[in-house]
């Protein structure tokens, strides 16, 4: 098969530099150009060190120039700077960001979380949703979702659908600090982080509450209110998304494992584990497996399900090439693993 | 002033560990009996290398003979262990016990949670409950409270308490290693747990669930359900709560705020941070404080607080301190501090 | 190409789950028969919930039987089990061996260091030796390399080698935990081994100890003396070894890098950084390549090189992979990756 | 006793941090101006949100207005900056120098090392090397021995002292984070540290490398050479140091052990623990104290010693403290302990 050539912007970042891991190890891509902002100039092995095989290649400047002529784009740029960017590379380039601008279907909610002008929609990069994969065959553009709302839609969704929750949600999310960036900042710090665990955006704030909102109330008619607590722990990868809701009505827990067995049962990265295995974000670092549980809780009247992913690989990067496959065509797995590196 | 001598049974675990720490630092107390189960016999420093000053002593097995004649006997044993043992302490000796066995008051809850015969119930040691302070001076038996429930209840207290919310509560608690115990079992070993996150005892199983709702029963006519879920992270100490409830009516943050700040006004070890600051565990490592914080998601209709302390010290030895100090007359913090250890 | 069939003996552990991690992503293996001593009769899914394709796997006796039929055997067991096991398998079958009985070719040695008798010598799993890689061309068992003694080698060789040092080394060598095994240990406990830094094995008693002398005392005719101090670092995998030597004449840092330059310009694995940028464990993680760097320290009159691998991968379950290769006939680097998992 | 005022230059960093942590626990010590470069103006409790009871303290501009009218002056500046601060302090304050600028007496030295002039030379900090302490009573000037120096020399002390080894020696120390400051950098990110162990500032560049061959030097008549390499391992805080140097004749391991035991027998802080138990930095957190053993490898012809310690408490805020102490005329020991925060 002939190869697609590939570029990516923002090959200096984690996102960037967890799609080039990726990249390199599929067979239908040859990867391109490699940008990069204040970067510019420097070699990919002093920033990239573990991307061995690319170590001489020299980061270019994030540009139309540097991005012309490749067959795909994908964007990890921080947020705000993909759409004027996008609006530029044609319509015949599979553009796929990892960033959130084209995520949110509502300006209002985009300019309340992002305070600017919104960019517009693209197709939605969570395969895993009804209708998804669909719309994402053939795509020339595809938002790549954001890591918690991969997790947390993933955990709730087959609840909230089969109408066995009220859609009023509460979702804890652990996640480890590659999430927040590779800027160096005093609070990120390992000497900060290591041994503490902290919340931030608590109440409502943190920009990823309207995507989850969003998807979940895609799948029910009725009203989808989203409790959103994230905390920052001490791992350089992974969320664990613990996920509630009250019970619409009586259901058991194995019933209630039935319908999450039954609504991933073709998918080839979701793997809701044995009953009474809970999931563990180490089981899938470096993978795109989504690993889940779910139980019921009778005395406090709830559901409750938890979820891990790896939020650079399938939170972020490892969605992107599933996009990439599906929208080339490719089989969907190609290039990807459900194969995580533990211990 | 006198000292008052003091044994501690468990001296090799991590809880015995932490009360011999601060016992170290205690200037009324005289450290008698250091004994263990199957450690007995082996020299301390080979076991809590940290405890420098005692690294000679050596550890008696865990016996009436060897607890006798201490005016304080505190207990760092085995859930199930602390029972039977102190039905045959004096009367006129303060037990404080760091274990589950005499906490709870309803005697089928133990059951439920634990499998066996009800101790019975004594002095709960947290001084930060309304009445309890009062109690718990001139005791001379004390149930030290759990970790979880410790700042479980305390970030949840004024909520309830003040009918803020509905007493319909999600706690979600992320807790480092040490909370587990000393005993050796592959899912703590340190290959598994770092870069990891994992939940476990979901869906309202784990044994402090009960005593969670028990204190905040104690709060509110209302009948009250708690969805307890706790987190493994990869640190060895502290704990982060995160605790949420529906809005029982129109609140804002700055109301809530008031609140919490009011019901802890003159608490020695309970800060609650300025407005806007999270707390993170790192900062309360080794002390005695709990750090606080409230705010309320007009969205999602709920009230959220996250609250941070140390297991085994304000969760566990230091509790047992502080109650030793109402306890005997002492002040409230002597030989405590809210101080943390960080970075 | 027919695919040939493995069996993995020992597949519960650390060792046995990376040769698992890797084959599953070799092109040209079929996985046969995966046993475990105690934890025959589980499900791998329970033990190994990161293979999450070999999830429904049911791990059976370790036996002749059970190895029976396969094309290649790994052995991944505890020292001194593999000897017996060995000498019952068919000389026709390719018999890889993960642990250290077949490593040493001096008998006295073997014996001071593991207090049984000497098992034999096999074919010596480290490539990148001179002249090594034509005793695995079609090899029928294979002795896979200590991870220490992997490093420890290839930090040292070249200099050794080319004489610009006396052979009188001193290596100081940090590993994560994954190197102690998977049996559970207080001392391996997470919240003992997180925070916190050890040396172990002190004063040349450590096993790996013969084995690195014999490496390196293959490279030269002096007398080859090795003081190795193993440490314990709060990480799951990885070994950073420092190695240093005084300098036999004047040699100069350049020259000393040109040197390794040289000795390793046509490794596939072995990588030499830039000049002036030093290894990280973190950039190997799950991958085959070794990180290396050399200079000069004029002052003290010595070389002092640094060379990262990961203790599991290139350390063992890689070194495994890349001998199947080589004594298989298949591209040496087949099902193998130089890139590692970061951040 | 009267208290004496004592300020502190560099509140918000990690050395500042942990003075005032331990200031905050002398009896003798009142707490007076905390000052700062860029944060001044904030409050201590968002940038040390630990330091509870000073929570609401206000950061001053690093001045000689603000120090003015203590008793005891702390700097924890980065280095070049305490020499022009401290040659305006009055002859009658006592200043206490946590960084660099008069530890080296040879001013060839720093100008080599830290390239600027030298500033002078104070009497330095470490009260275990002999005579120290004599130097320490009533001085008003104390430099503050870096954190390597300290445990690097405190390691090898008695063996170079008492001639068992040549003086040729190979120090490789591993260190927690927070010796690296609280400067954001990106290679000091959480995301980069944790999983990984990096070696820096190899083959002699590192600047504590002419401290240590000054201590050590001070102890033989003998030419000195020290190779030094320090490694960066996934943990906030701690140092353990393994020390080694060739045999200068026959000794034995236990005749070794004789020697350290006999020049640490007075000593308050420095622990060698039991023959066959090696330190870990856990044993010493937030403590004072220094961990040590030795041994001797007879087939490698080396005495090798590890030491442990906390780069922030005896490493550098601890030992201003106890030098605090012995200039004052305070016991030693004063708010100072010797027991670990451990797990």
């Amino acid at each position: 098969m002939n190869k697609v050539r590939v570029a990516v912007a923002g090959a200096s970042g984690y996102a960037g530099g967890e799609v080039l891991r990726l990249l390199l190890g599929h067979p239908f891509v040859e990867i391109g150009a490699l940008t990069a902002g204040s970067n510019a100039g420097e070699q990919l092995g002093t920033l990239q060190p573990h991307l061995t095989p690319l170590a001489d290649r020299v980061l270019e400047e994030t540009s139309l120039a540097t991005l012309a002529g490749h067959d795909v784009v994908v964007l990890a740029l921080p947020h705000g700077q993909s759409g004027p960017l996008a609006a530029q590379l044609g319509d015949d380039v599979l553009v796929i960001d990892c960033g959130a601008d084209f995520r949110l279907t509502d300006p209002g909610d985009w300019e309340r979380f992002y305070g600017s002008a919104h960019a517009g929609t693209w197709p939605y990069g969570l395969p895993e949703l009804p209708g998804q994969r669909e719309l994402l065959a053939g795509a020339k553009r595809v938002a790549v979702p954001g890591c918690y709302p991969t997790v947390s839609t993933l955990t709730l969704a087959p609840a909230v659908a089969a109408g066995l929750v009220e859609p009023d949600v509460v979702v804890v999310a652990a996640s480890g600090t590659s999430g927040a960036g590779k800027a160096p900042k005093t609070n990120l710090l390992g000497s900060e982080v290591m041994g503490s665990v902290s919340a931030y955006g608590v109440g409502g704030v943190h920009r990823h509450t309207p995507e989850i909102t969003q998807n979940l109330g895609g799948l029910t008619d009725a009203p989808v209110r989203v409790s959103f607590t994230p905390l920052l722990v001490p791992m350089p990868r992974g969320i664990l998304a613990t996920g509630s809701a009250p019970l619409a009505g009586p259901v058991t827990a194995a019933e209630a494992y039935d319908v999450y067995a039954k609504a991933y049962a073709d998918e080839p990265f979701v793997h809701l584990l044995p009953q009474g295995q809970w999931p563990q974000t180490k089981s899938v670092l470096g993978s795109n497996a989504v690993h889940l549980q779910v139980t019921v809780d009778e005395a406090a009247g709830r559901l409750v399900a938890v979820g891990a992913v790896d939020n650079l690989a399938k939170g972020t990067a490892g969605a992107a090439v599933q996009c990439l496959n599906l929208a080339l065509g490719y089989d969907e797995a190609t290039g990807l693993s459900a194969v995580g590196l533990a211990p």
